[in-house]
């Protein structure tokens, strides 16, 4: 099959199309053909010669979908022709952690094996979801940035009504956008730097679009756009100083969760958030749960998350698009099809 | 009546024994006659001439307890003679969190009027507890520190049977230890820069202690008493760097609560905490309820907290202790009695 | 002015459409001109003769909306012209119930003065809620009941992607099933005795109905339904029997959220809850925030409950279909127009 | 080895002293010597004629502790001479339920092979505790119906400080009293039908004891001692309208927890508890984590729980006082010894 491998950063091309032997399922997996694979920020960092790097030769891209066209020894719960969303990580099946729905903290998950920018992808059984009629190929692919942001909302517990800021308009502040405004919350603003992704933001669900360097106070501007300072603040920068801002925009006795990954030193001032009394939290990945309801929720009718997307490409032209997207582009969420259709 | 007032740090004494007018209740509060007041490590911090500083010509001491000995217009919720501990603060008793028994959120809360380094205090009626019979002068001055313990324990909302550990073993550290101890958590290890408060931890219900300084690695030690990592890490040393380290310590998917003041930029790796998917709290003071039930508690036979206390001094001597009590010192709760008995 | 006027059960008409003195606002209060007001189930059995009744003389209705047409004393908080849904209750505003949106706990709350099947009525400032635009007068009318019902899936806290059984499709049932599929069920079932709101209750959000009279074995047709017991069973019938089939419904370790009214004995095996280990919760009326979120969700665009409106009527008509709606109906949710428009 | 067996109730005696094969363990079990086994109401319950009834040739008794004298294959996290006190399950040791620590759960739990009239016992290695040291034989016996109500105040989620009713003074209500204390409450009624336990109730940690047959008005005595209505009521009668009671005892807002073991039908005023908004609960045993905590807090010098014990017994008297016990006696908790020391 082809598969996008990583050559490492630095010199030539980052990303290259190989040739690689088809993947058998193993017992409790299934092959899927993939149909859709979305590119992401993490993609882009960890192949970027800075922080945590991926190993020579990978296959990446962990946001997708495909059909199911062989099945491993002793799988009955999945068939031939499903459609499925994978978590991209393959679990033992028997931890509590698998039990869960949590295949990231087994610990023995692999996740070298799951991988979307190839033609075919071996995928854990217990580890997916089965695509409900009625979800696009697209909507599949976007189940998984779409579930770090509702896992987000969920630890937030939202009060009722609440205001909610989110800062950052990448794809997962939009999730979480998404999700804030579906779930609880009665204003939502987000506020990335620029005022590039207020339209997908608003189409989204956000109420209110703060670009933070257009306007000359930034609290300000978010407590004009809430009524008030926020219940909850949504950090999905990943920056340096996004926590502390979070902290800051807040409001006494709120909360604040911190979705970016930011792997040097950051700083803040512990006083701040301890006279605010504040509630810091930190949300990575998601359960099982959160696919199944998000697959779910567009099923049902609400495909407003579909407004992320802004291309689609094919697996060869991926390692240039990959380039690119390094720097500011007009872009958002593109997806890759390997079969080109 | 006598009282130690705060002259400014630097040149001379920081505190002075001085005369001031007898202070007279207004209504809604009591006068009380103070019996003993704890000296804290806030108080030589705000009269230390770095960060926030107090007034000058403020009277200090917010640790107190007394006996009722006029009444203010219109109060009829306590009697002459009672013995009471305050809140160190006097809400307007009509607001949504002075209902709370919060005033120190209440818009118009006074904290200038309540101190317990002076012969007298105006006291706020619905801003203190009655000791029940059964409690030392001692104890009712103890609650306060306590107090602030008992909200970091209960915002943590310890698992049962839980492994805690708490940094810091200075009277906040301490009283975490107590609380945690009692309220649920199985092994709760106290880790102080050196020895020098083992016997009082232990004494409060530390079932273990480590000294940062003596052991080789933290972390292992921490592991080592409590049989894992902790599922709780209440942070009250406040100095730079000591949330990272909790941060470091905690178990993924655990709680950190910070209780330490700090005022200037502190630094951490976000996505330390964020693969730990952590809870960061920050936990200041209590609600009245807190006051309440550790008088409750006291009175119903648990004295331990009383191992904090390490020496009693008349109010005269006051301003020199005060002074050596900012360097490394063997104490740690030091009583003041204003009236010599 | 004209006001449906209660004269007791039993011999001659319950409802008398007479001629009362205009109200007064009172100071915290305003008047408003009535626009749309619900026949509720309540304001049935409440003038039943039947349990419960209403004092003799009483004007009835309490889910309305209207127009601002007078400011008591020292209002400034809302304006002439202002469309507000009224909490059919005026509270003290200066009590920790009142402070928290729930003037029906207030101990000095009033409920006579607000009622909507009249011309005019008084509000209470701090209990109502102005309507936002794109808000139409009957959906105004709509929030009290669509508020019970929020806060019923609030108390539930439903796990996400829940699986949900509602019994009743009376107004409250279907409330609850609208919320419940918006505010995190992926399925959820509403069960009638009868299938006459089966179309209502697709309208509003429900994935499936089931007509209890018209399937062997309810218990089976559920989890058919569901794929699975439910997690969370709202009983909103009020009839006996009704808890104890929710309580045989519901899953082991699932919720009970019960809203019906019965004011007589019922029935059920407590081991049957005990052995799946329950939580069986009570919900009646609302908060402040109900009303808020209730107003908002449908301003920001979700219309479904106007589904539940099957006909308008004006004042006069009101005592005749009143009766009519005692016995079996095709009516579910019937608006009263006092002005005619 | 001698065993207490269950001959059905009738017609002579209902436990027969036989001698039966000695139990070899299984993978995954030990066999343990028993050193004492508790009578718990239950087992008085399940060999009445009445109601649920336990299988004929049944060995009973699972209150109950012992020492490892073999190992099941594979079992190394225990050694032979621990001292163990079994939850009376053996669970699977691989499914959700197990991992939770809750074989009364797992689909495929036994519970005929534990038991504690008999000299020797198969345990679960996954599903009992090691008493740590500083534990008597008596106290391990003990930690069965401690852990029923461990988990019962667990479920209520006590506010600190709060006001605590418990009806039942047998072995349930007495250790939901005592758990209550420690672990929140600053009141705790015990009511009881008569006073004989009182001086029970007293020393695990009631603050006030109430004879319901002694006093006027059990609601106004209640009050008064409490100096308030309860914020939780606990019951643990488990006799016809012991929970209508305790819906008429508790606070607006507040908690019922039903810990009774009722089969048949009982009723309640459904509006009573709706219009108090209450939460009912339903707790039914315990968690591996109770047995643990409750290890913990005895070990740790809480001794309290031991005047609970009224007597004890060897196997060969068994019969004859397990029948007297049937009737009202002055006995609260009688032991077992198999091995008469
Ligand atoms: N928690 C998890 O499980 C998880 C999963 C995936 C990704 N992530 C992390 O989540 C973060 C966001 O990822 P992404 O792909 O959505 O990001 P992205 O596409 O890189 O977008 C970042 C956004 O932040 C905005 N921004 C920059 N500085 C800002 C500031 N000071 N205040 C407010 N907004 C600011 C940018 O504004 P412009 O639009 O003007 O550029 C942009 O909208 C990254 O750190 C990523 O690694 C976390
Ligand atoms: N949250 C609130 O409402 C509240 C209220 C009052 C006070 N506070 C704050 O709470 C903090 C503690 O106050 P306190 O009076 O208890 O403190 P303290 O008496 O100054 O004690 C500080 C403790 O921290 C220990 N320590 C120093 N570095 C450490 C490290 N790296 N790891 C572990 N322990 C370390 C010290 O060890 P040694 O014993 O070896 O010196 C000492 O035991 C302060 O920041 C104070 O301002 C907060
Ligand atoms: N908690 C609160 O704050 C609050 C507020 C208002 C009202 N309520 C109470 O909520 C309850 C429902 O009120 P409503 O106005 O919505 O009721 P409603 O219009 O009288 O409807 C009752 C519904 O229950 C159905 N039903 C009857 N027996 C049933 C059974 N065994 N299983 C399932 N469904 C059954 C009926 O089926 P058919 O459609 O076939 O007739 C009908 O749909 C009443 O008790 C009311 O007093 C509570
Ligand atoms: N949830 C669980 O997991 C679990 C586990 C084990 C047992 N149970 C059940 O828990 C219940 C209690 O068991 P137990 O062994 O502790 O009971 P027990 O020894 O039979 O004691 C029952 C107690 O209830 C008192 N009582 C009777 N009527 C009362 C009333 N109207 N109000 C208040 N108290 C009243 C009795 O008073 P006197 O002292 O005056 O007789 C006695 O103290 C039983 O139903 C049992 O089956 C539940
Ligand atoms: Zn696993
Ligand atoms: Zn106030
Ligand atoms: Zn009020
Ligand atoms: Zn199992």
């Amino acid at each position: 099959m082809k598969a996008a491998v990583f050559k490492g950063a630095g010199n030539g091309p980052t990303l290259v199309i190989e040739n690689r032997p088809d993947p058998v399922p193993e017992a409790g997996e299934v092959l899927i053909k993939v149909s859709r694979a979305g590119i992401c920020g993490s993609d882009l960092h960890l192949t970027s010669g800075h922080g945590l790097q991926l190993p020579l030769d990978s296959i990446i891209g962990h946001e997708f979908c495909g059909e199911v066209v062989a099945l491993g020894a002793g799988v009955d719960s999945i068939k031939l022709g499903d459609r499925v969303a994978p978590m991209p990580y393959v679990g033992c099946g028997k931890c509590p952690a698998c039990f869960a729905g949590q295949p990231h903290h087994c610990p023995q998950a692999r996740f070298d094996i799951v991988h979307g920018f190839s033609e075919y992808s071996r995928v854990g059984v217990r580890d997916c979801v089965v695509l409900p009629a009625g979800l696009s190929d697209e909507e599949g692919a976007l189940i998984e940035p779409l579930a770090v942001g509702l896992q987000g909302v969920r630890k937030a517990t939202l009060p009722i009504g609440a205001r909610v800021l989110i800062t950052g308009a990448g794809p997962i502040g939009l999730a979480t956008a998404f999700w804030a405004q579906r779930l609880g919350a009665s204003k939502v603003a987000v506020m990335a730097a620029s005022s590039r992704r207020r339209d997908i933001a608003q189409a989204v669900g956000a109420t209110h679009f703060i670009a933070q360097k257009e306007v000359a106070d930034p609290g300000a501007a978010i407590q004009e756009a809430l009524g008030g300072a926020p219940d909850v603040v949504f950090e999905a920068v990943g920056l340096p100083g996004a926590i502390a801002q979070a902290i800051d925009y807040v409001k006494p006795l709120g909360t604040v969760v911190s979705l970016g990954f930011l792997g040097e030193p950051d700083s803040f001032v512990p006083v701040a958030a301890l006279t605010k009394e504040l509630r810091l939290l930190f949300s990575m990945c998601y359960d099982k749960q959160d696919f199944q309801y998000t697959a779910d929720v567009m099923a049902a009718g609400d495909h407003r998350p579909r407004a992320m997307i802004t291309g689609t490409i094919n697996l060869d032209a991926l390692p240039e698009k990959f380039e690119t997207l390094r720097g500011a582009s007009a872009d958002c969420k593109v997806m890759v099809t390997p079969w080109n259709h």
